[in-house]
C-alpha cells in the first residue's frame, strides 16, 4: 500500500539559500619570559577578522619577535649545516628555506656553522611546539554563529536565532545538547569534545572543526516546527597510526616601522582551530492528512541521501493531482517525474498480477478452480461473438 | 503529444565550476573630534582585502585609539559595578568581559566604581553607536562584480562581462536593471534598494546582502543568448518585530609599536555590509526543431527545480537517439536515464491502450463494430497461415 | 545483457564533507631602487594569511609608500587636468578619484595641472604594471593542499595524503603527473602551465587558478582504490581578443605610527594568483563479483554526471535486494529508486518480447516453426493437466 504513495507521489529538490555570520568572545592571559605578561582578547586572535562560512581562533603560536631584513645563519638541518663557505651555494633556497643562502658559512651557535641566507633576522625557529597549548584558556571562549536560511521555491525564510529566544537568554545561555538545544552559543571545548577529541590535544597542533546546521523542515501550515539541529565533527581526519602533516598552521606577520623609516615585524605562526559552518537541511511539504503517513518515510529518505553542504536540498512531496487537482494551479505540481514515477508503478503493477498468476497457477492448489474463475469471460467473450455472427 | 517529447528525451543535470572577483570603490571624508580630518578609502574600508566569493565594507564603526596593555576599570554593568575589592572575584572573566579581574575595585568615572581588569586599555565602549552611520557615504561607493562560468560537460565557458561592452563602457557605466542590464558595476545603495531596503538603516548596524547572478543559457547553435541576469536579496532577514543581535559586526585591531618596544593599537569594531555573490544558473539544450516547443517546458521546469548557490545546474533536454542517432558520437547522449525514462513512457502506453480498450469495449456504444476492426487480423493471419500452407 | 545489470541496480547519490587546508612555501630577493634589497617570504605574499578553500599569491605589486593624510595633486587624466580652480568642483569625487577635491587647481608637475584632493599623498599612480613581474620567482614556489573528504552515509573518510605517503617523501616531493600522481605539493609554474598558460603572463595581472581534485573511490571491500587525482584549470577565461578588465588585483595598506601618533601608510596594489580548491568526486560501491563488469560503466556514468564543485556526488550501484538480500538490513538498500528502475526495465522486456514475437512472426523465414516451439508449452500444459485429472 504505502508503494502507492510513492507511486503517486513525486519529488522534487529545492536549493536554499544561507549565510552564516559568527563572532567569537573571550579573553585570556600569558605569562612567558618572551612576551611577559600580556592580554589576548578577539581582535588578537582571531585570523583573519571576518570570513564567510568559517571563523579560525589561535589556540597556539611560535611568535618571532623583531625580525629585521638582513642577513643571518639558517636554522641547522642536513642541508644547511657547513664546515665553510665551499659547503653554501650562493643565491640557492631550499623548500623549506628562510631566506636566499649568500654563500657564506657562518655560526649558528657556539658549535654549529650554516649557510648564511638573506631573510628577515633573526629566523623563526618553529622546532619546538608550546605544550600545553600556549592559549589553552580558549577552551573556555564562545561562538555565536548566527545563520539565516531562504527556500527560493517556497519564499521560506527563517533564522537559528528562535522568535522564542530573547535577549537576555542570547546574553546568558550557552549550547548544550539536552538543556539548551537551540541556543546558538557553543563553548569552544564543548564543540570538540562533543565530536569525541580532546580540545588541549587538538588546541597544540590545531585542526578544522566542522559545526554542522541541519535544518529539518516540515512547511506544513505551520513553520514553528522548522527547527535548527547542531552536530558537530573535526573534519581534519586524525589517523594515529599516520600521522603525517597533522593538524593546521599557518604564518602572518605583524609590521612596524621605526621613525627612521626601516621596517620590522613579529612573525606569528599560528596554530589554532578553524570552525567551517555547513548548513545542511531538507524541507518536507505535504497536504496534512498525508502528512502524518509520510513524514516517516520522508525523513528516513532524506536520511538515506545524506545532506548537501553549502546547499540545502529540500524534498517536497505531492500527492497526485488526481487527488489534489488544487495543487496544479499552486504551480507546484510538476507532470513530468510524476509521468515516469506513475508509468514505472503501472510497469510494476502489470508484473504484479503476472506473477500472481504464475504463482496461482503452478503452486496453488485446487488451480483449475482458479483457472476456470480466470477464463469465465473468455466464455463469455465467445458468446459475445456468437451473437455478432447472429446478427 | 507534448508528453512524447518527454519520453523521447531526457533529462541530465551538469554542475558548474564559477569563479568570482570583486572590487569596491570610493573615497569619503569624515570630520570627528576624536579622528579630525580624515579620508577613507578602499584600503581603509575593505576587511579583509579580499575574499573568494564576498566583501565586506565598512559603513560604521567604533574606534578606540592608542588602547595598551594594563589594568583599568570594566565597564559598568550589573556584574562589573562594584563597591568594595570583596565584589570583585581576581582571575574571572564573564563572558562579555573585556579582561580578567585583577580583584581591585577602581573609580571608572566620578561616580561609578567597577572591578579593575587586565586588557588593552582603555576599554572599548560600544554602548553608543553613531547614528548615522559613520560612513554614510558609502551609498555611492560601486562595486564590481567580474564572474566567470564553465561547464564542464559542455566545455562551455563565458564571463559576466560580455563580449560587446567596452573599456570605455566599463569606465563610465552603473547597473540599472533597465537601462544597463549587462553592466557589472553596482551602486552599493542601489543594491539596498532593490532589495526593498534602507541603505542608511542597514549601514547603522550592518548586514548581509546577496547578489546573485543568474545564468539563464541556452546552448543551441549561439552561445550569445547566454546572459546574466542579476538580483538582490538582503540574507540577514530582519523580523522588526524580534530584533534580537540585529545587523553584522567583528573587531578587528591595528597594531603599533613605539621605538622602546612597547605595543599599542586601534581597536575599531566594524559595522559593515558584507555582499555575498552567488552564482544561480541553468542551461538548456536542445535541436533547434524542438527547441522553440520543449524550451518554454524547459525554463518552466527549471524554475521549478529552483536555483543552486554555489552550483549551477545545467538541464540538457536531448531528442532520443533514435531520431538523432548523431548524438551518440556527440558524446552527449547517456543511454541508462534514457532506458528509465524509455521504460517508463512504454509502460504508460501501454496503460493508454489497455484503457482505450476498457472504455471502447465496455463504455461506448456500438463496440462489436469495433472489435471487428481490432481483431481483423485476426483473420488476415489466418489467411496468410493458409496461404502459407499452399507452398 | 548490461542493461540487466542496470534493471538491478539503483543509483543513489551521496553528498560529501569536505575540508581543504593550504600551505605556501617559498622565498624570494628583489632590488629596487625604490625598496632596495628586500626579501620577501610567505608572511609578505599570501593575502590574507588564511583562507577557507583558497589562496591568494601576490605576483605583481604597485607599492606606494609613506602615504599620510593630506592634500595633492590627483592623477592627471582628462577629468582632473584643470587650468584654473574653476575647473576643480570642491567636494567632488568620481569613481576612480583618489580623493574629494578640495576645489583648488595645482601643479601635479612642471607642465600639468590638476585638480587638488583631500586624500592619503602622495596618490597612487598605477599607471604603469612592472613587466615582468616584480615577484616573478613566485613561479618556484610550492603549495601544499591538504584535503580530506567524509561521506556521511557510507561513514567513509580519506585524506589525499596517503597512507603509503611519508614525511621523507612529503618533505621532498614535488607533484608530478606521471611521476609523482599522490605528491599533494605543486610548484606555482607547474599548475599554470598544466593549464595551458605561461605563469609569468599571468603573474603580471594576475588571475584565477582551479586546482581540482577528483576523488574517484571504488567502495567495495578495500577503500585503498579511493585515490585522489589533480587537475588544474585557469578559472578567469581570458578572451585575447576581448581584453576588458583581465586578471585579478586588489589594494591593501600597511599602517604605521609615528611616535608623534600621526599615522601613515603604505599602500600596495597586489596583483597576484588565486588558488581555488574545488573537491569533485564520485564513489562506487558494488558486491566485487559485479564490480569489475560494471565499473567502467559507473565511470562513464560519472563522466557524464560531471563533477560538482564543494559537493561531491557519490553514486552507489547496488546489485538488487532478490539476489542480496543481505544488502536490506546493511542499510543501505532504497526501495524507491529500485522499484522506478525495476519497473522500467520491466515495461522495456515486455516491449522487448513483444517486439520479438512480431519480428519473429513477420519478418523471419520459416516463422511456423518458431510458433510451434513457441507454442510447445501449451501442450506439455495440457498433459500435465490429463495426468492431473486421473488423480
Amino acid at each position: 500500500m504505502w508503494v502507492f504513495v510513492w507511486e503517486k507521489g513525486y519529488q522534487e529538490t529545492d536549493s536554499v539559500v544561507s549565510s552564516v555570520t559568527t563572532k567569537a568572545k573571550g579573553v585570556t592571559v600569558t605569562n612567558t619570559s618572551t612576551l611577559g605578561f600580556r592580554v589576548w582578547d578577539v581582535a588578537d586572535y582571531v585570523i583573519p577578522a571576518q570570513e564567510e562560512n568559517s571563523l579560525f581562533i589561535m589556540t597556539n603560536m611560535i611568535i618571532t619577535m623583531n625580525q629585521t631584513q638582513g642577513f643571518c645563519p639558517e636554522l641547522p638541518d642536513k642541508t644547511t649545516v657547513c664546515k665553510s663557505d665551499a659547503n653554501c651555494v650562493a643565491g640557492s633556497s631550499g623548500t623549506h628555506s628562510n631566506g636566499i643562502a649568500t654563500g657564506r658559512c657562518v655560526l649558528f651557535n657556539g658549535t654549529v656553522k650554516t649557510c648564511e641566507v638573506a631573510a628577515w633576522c633573526p629566523v623563526e625557529d618553529d622546532s619546538h611546539m608550546p605544550k600545553p597549548a600556549f592559549l589553552k584558556a580558549a577552551e573556555n571562549f564562545t561562538l555565536l554563529v548566527k545563520n539565516n536560511i531562504w527556500y527560493p521555491k517556497f519564499n521560506f525564510s527563517k533564522r537559528n536565532i528562535l522568535p522564542n529566544i530573547t535577549t537576555t537568554y542570547l546574553k546568558s545561555c550557552t549550547y548544550d545538547a539536552v538543556t539548551d538545544p537551540f541556543c546558538p552559543i557553543f563553548r569552544l571545548g564543548k564543540i570538540v569534545e562533543s565530536a569525541g577529541h580532546s580540545f588541549q590535544d587538538m588546541a597544540i597542533e590545531g585542526g578544522i572543526m566542522g559545526i554542522q546546521i541541519n535544518w529539518d523542515c516540515n512547511l506544513d501550515r505551520t513553520s514553528s516546527l522548522c527547527l535548527p539541529s547542531y552536530s558537530f565533527r573535526r573534519l581534519d581526519t586524525r589517523d594515529v597510526d599516520h600521522n603525517v602533516s597533522p593538524g593546521y598552521n599557518f604564518r602572518f606577520a605583524k609590521y612596524y616601522s621605526h621613525l627612521t623609516g626601516a621596517e620590522h615585524r613579529t612573525l606569528i605562526k599560528a596554530y589554532g582551530i578553524r570552525f567551517d559552518i555547513i548548513v545542511f537541511g531538507k524541507v518536507a511539504w505535504l497536504p496534512p492528512p498525508l502528512g502524518a503517513l509520510v513524514q516517516t518515510q520522508a525523513s528516513g529518505l532524506a536520511r538515506d541521501k545524506g545532506p548537501s553542504p553549502h546547499l540545502l536540498s529540500a524534498h517536497a512531496l505531492y500527492h497526485d493531482f488526481f487527488f489534489f487537482p488544487c495543487h496544479l494551479e499552486a504551480g507546484k505540481f510538476d507532470i513530468i517525474p510524476t509521468m515516469i514515477n506513475v508509468g514505472s508503478g503501472l510497469a510494476l503493477l502489470g508484473v504484479a498480477t503476472v506473477l500472481c498468476d504464475v504463482i496461482v497457477f503452478y503452486c496453488m492448489k485446487k488451480r483449475y478452480y482458479y483457472r476456470e474463475k480466470k477464463y469465465k469471460y473468455v466464455e463469455d467473450y465467445e458468446q459475445g461473438l456468437g451473437g455478432e455472427m447472429d446478427q
